[in-house]
């Protein structure tokens, strides 16, 4: 029954919501709680030691950390410890400051900063070295090609002299922003943005310690204007002030967030020194005030790949006034800076897996890579899985089933905030129809049973098919949750739209989804998604669920490894280049492969 | 008598004044006034007709290039023709675009702008081309490394989209600055700004052709701050507020004059791409809001000498606002980026031929260069030349005595504006003083000859000499205009420090002051000193008169070449390796030297 489990972390107090099976060590670095380890996860340091209340089994490297008392209390090598029932975990505080960090899907970040501080003490001028300021500053930081901003240097005066010139430079990629009295070379920071059509978070990531300090989320400002790209694309083209008003509000996101995990975290926005973005092609240039109406029509073109140099202060976020803001490039109109981040952090580039990578929502994204290649596209899958267009669908919130079981005897929900339920969100919208085709009561056609055939077969379900509005559908909680034969529609058209996307791209790449060794369900979507049936519904490829992962919020996570690695950022720079962009919308094919995909595997 | 001549330009309708014996050409070229031209002024293009009402000699390529009739109306080639007298001069239509412009002392330069514009037609995206609009444009431009600006990012798919993908680039430097609707590739313009202490001049320059659309000055609005860099120094150091006050009292006037030579020459400001600004390194430093108070005490240290990208916006100058400001780099607190300018217009850095460059005022600069070696010092001339701390002194207008001529019997005065006298400029006191000299009513040593004395050896003079409040005084006009003996010895002071100065400098580049073989006058005094009266006293080496140049405005030419040549940027770069800077305020025999250097020439 459990195919997710909650987890709730001290002292952070945070509870959190992870698919069962997954390493306790993961499901704190995806929600950013720092645990100590030097290995990435990999069950060698033996740093990363928890205490866990609730079962969780001894493993074997676990008697070589903790003595037998220790065991018995619940300690446990986090990255070892599977999580498969709901746990109390509680995470000593930090002992090492790791020169590595994880983030992703299980990638260990080294840590080498844009964001650098250097305390120094400058010899003082005389008549005999009249060097100025800012040559004797360089000076002391040779090792560093700098160019500096005006800022700087209308203080720099002051600055010196009035701290014996023992000052902090702020050094971010190569631009002195800031010189800081004394030394403050311990105290540097960053935000990780996950800028989303809906939900918008914001991580503050002590960059000395490559740890979270703080993370917050809220929905993004900008729903009033729609709830996906194309109606906010629209409103921009209808009313000229449109795109000023979503610029504000995604500013008004963006900056209350920043405020929001500062306080928290009890950090100066000042000693913010840089910011990372990661959103799709229409929230990134709508953010910046950049015209989308290009990326709403016909050919779907970006204003550029590659954004020029950008500072928070254009993304409305009051941190450091020098503060640069790093963005992703992106693949296309709807391959955005958000999927790129996603396959950094889940090494789409570098794993030689034959791995698929599917981030499900309004617009669904799609990479396949074995290593060598890189295919990339985009499926329209449309509202389905946020719960529009359902009859009964609502997003992922209080109230909404997220977990369907049916049986022949039996229909039994798991209901989000374990309330009386109020309506069906995207994964329980897939268990209901996976768990009804897969006992027969929908063909797969998509057809549900006529009632006749299901009360002879389906004698205790049967009275769960009714006709509500003239339309037949499937109760799943009395008097007015149900399932209706148009909802099936809508999720066939979605899942159909996927499936033709990365069987193209299987055919593209010249392999068998059989070979397939792994599949990533990015987003927040994919999280909830059960791997069993998202292969019943054909979702995903036919492969062991074993195979199917869900790889949480991989856009946030790789916008927080560009703040921890410039590596990293070579890295999303050389995605660009490597990955292969396959339009779907120009192939003559697609309608004939979308209408085969419609129907449920058998 | 006539040791300056007054010139009247038409169309132009502007009145100049230069020093007798200039060319007609080179009095309109540092005047901004545009006159044909495509050898650079060395009397063989023969294009630089002008037709002259006054008396002004044939010289030997007239003929080849006039008409009998042509020479008996007044035609001549304007570089061959010598202003002995007050001329009006009638300057035809320009005929030739140049490739070259003729900038500063007899400067000829290749028109190798910054700014740089581009009309494209792009071909537009299909589904089969999803290129970005950044990527199609910068395609089309591939021979150029663009960086783009946020803001062009920004409006890109509209102007492409609104103009059938048929814009203009504009480009400076290596920047994307703008993207203009159709073909505007004509439009192009900056504005150099000569930024004085005292006066603040604009030349609003047409790239496309290198000439001079409107020059403008006016008084620098600082002035209320004090007189000279030390006074507004001292100002932002009793005052927190003042360095703000005076950075904006800086913007406001360069945005003044920006209006008005936009004005002038009916020219958009948005069509003005770029700024170039030359200054000391004070007047640069207020302008941009950088605390100057290192630069007023000792070891007189800058914020820095080659400042960081600067705006035209962060001037305050209201052009395009993503017009970059081309500053100059500086050579120390007193020998600062209008020098630098000043050494690129009259072309210290490659003459070979051993010459001096003074520019005298409050700070007095002295460059000494022969072609291999560039040596560089500030001498503290104090305010004289400015008429300050002279009983009578004023600044140069309307009244001002300029030019002072004794003989035994008679005293003759030039006024400006031929108005009443009302007080003494730099030049009169110059003037005063070295004729007092030469007729033997003032000694070498500087004191005017007792009153018996003068009776017996200049009857008709000695009536002048007088008391006033209880002073010795030479009357220059009835009843209250005369020169004091404190006067002299204030005069004294400043020609030692100067003398000083490149006394030094001779001795540093082992030379002798007989052989150096131009002394160029800069500044606006330097235009208005008379050179054989500057030999008297002893403020420049006893050459020929001939050999001692009036420079003018090398300061704001040399804004202009860097406006119209990114080579000469180079050249402005160069010099700050190139020349050696000495200190003369730590040297132990500066005060012995200084002394010796009081009295005038035997």
């Amino acid at each position: 029954m459990t195919d997710r489990v909650r987890i709730s972390f001290t002292p952070n107090d945070r509870e959190v919501r992870v698919p069962s099976g997954v390493s306790v060590f993961d499901a704190a670095s995806w929600h950013g709680i720092a645990i100590d380890s030097t290995c990435g996860g990999h069950g060698t340091c033996r740093k990363c030691k928890v205490r866990i209340d609730g079962p969780v089994e001894v493993s074997t490297s676990d008697p070589r950390a903790f003595s037998p008392d220790e065991l018995d209390a619940g300690w446990r090598l986090a990255c070892l410890a599977k999580a498969n029932e709901d746990l109390a975990v509680e995470v000593p505080p930090l002992v090492t400051r790791p020169k590595a960090a994880m983030v992703g899907v299980g990638r260990q970040v080294i840590l080498r900063p844009a964001v650098q501080k250097r305390c120094v003490t400058l010899t003082e001028p005389t008549l005999a070295d009249q060097q100025s300021d800012v040559e004797r500053l360089t000076a002391a930081l040779d090792d560093l090609e700098l160019t500096v901003d005006l800022r700087v240097v209308r203080n720099l005066p002051k600055a010196l002299r009035d701290n014996d010139f023992t000052v902090t430079a702020v050094v971010v990629d190569d631009r002195l922003i800031d010189v800081e009295p004394g030394d403050t070379s311990e105290e540097r920071y960053g935000i990780a943005f996950d800028l989303g059509t809906t939900t918008v978070v914001a991580t503050l990531l002590d960059l000395s310690t490559g740890t979270p300090a703080a993370v917050r989320s809220m929905l993004n400002r900008q729903q009033p204007f729609g709830a996906d790209v194309i109606t906010r694309i629209s409103a921009t083209m209808l009313d000229p002030e449109a795109l000023g008003r979503l610029t504000t509000a995604a500013h008004e996101t963006l900056a209350t967030l920043a405020g929001e995990v500062c306080e928290e975290a009890g950090v100066d926005p000042l000693r913010v020194y840089e910011v990372a973005l990661a959103g799709n092609a229409t929230m990134v240039q709508l953010a910046l005030g950049i015209d989308p109406e290009p990326l709403g029509v016909a050919p779907f073109v970006m204003a550029t790949r590659t954004l020029p140099r950008v500072h928070a202060t254009d993304l409305g976020v009051p941190v450091h006034p020098g503060a640069p803001a790093y963005t992703f490039p992106a693949l296309g109109a709807y391959v955005g800076g958000d999927i790129v981040s996603g396959m950094l952090a889940s090494g789409m580039d570098r794993d030689k897996r034959l791995r698929l990578f599917v981030d499900v929502g309004t617009n669904c994204e799609i990479v396949l890579g074995d290593g060598r290649q890189l295919l990339a596209t985009a499926a329209p899958a449309g509202p389905a899985f946020e719960g529009a267009a359902i009859r009964c669908g609502m997003r992922a919130a209080d109230g909404a089933i997220e977990v369907v079981k049916i049986t022949e005897e039996d229909v039994r929900l798991q209901v989000i905030g374990d309330v009386e339920p109020r309506g069906l969100c995207g994964s329980g919208l897939v268990d209901a129809v996976a768990e009804l085709v897969a006992i027969g009561l929908l063909d797969s056609s998509g057809r549900l049973m006529a009632t006749d055939a299901a009360t002879e077969k389906f004698p205790t379900l049967a009275a769960r098919l009714r006709e509500v509005n003239g339309e037949r559908v499937f109760m799943l909680h009395e008097p007015d949750i149900y399932l209706s034969q148009r909802d099936v529609r809508e999720l066939q058209f979605a899942k159909a739209a996927i499936a033709t996307g990365w069987k193209l791209l299987v055919e593209e790449l010249g392999v068998s989804e059989e070979n397939i060794q792994q599949v990533l369900l990015a987003g927040s979507f994919g999280s909830y998604l059960s791997p069993a049936n998202a292969v019943r519904i054909g979702l995903v490829p036919k492969i062991s669920v074993l195979r199917i992962v869900s790889a949480g919020n991989v856009a946030g996570e790789g916008a927080k490894m560009t703040l921890l690695s410039m590596r990293e950022r070579t890295g999303a720079a050389a995605l660009l280049e490597e990955v292969r962009y396959v339009e779907l919308s120009d192939r003559p094919d697609f309608n004939d492969r979308f209408i085969e995909q419609l129907a449920f595997p058998g």
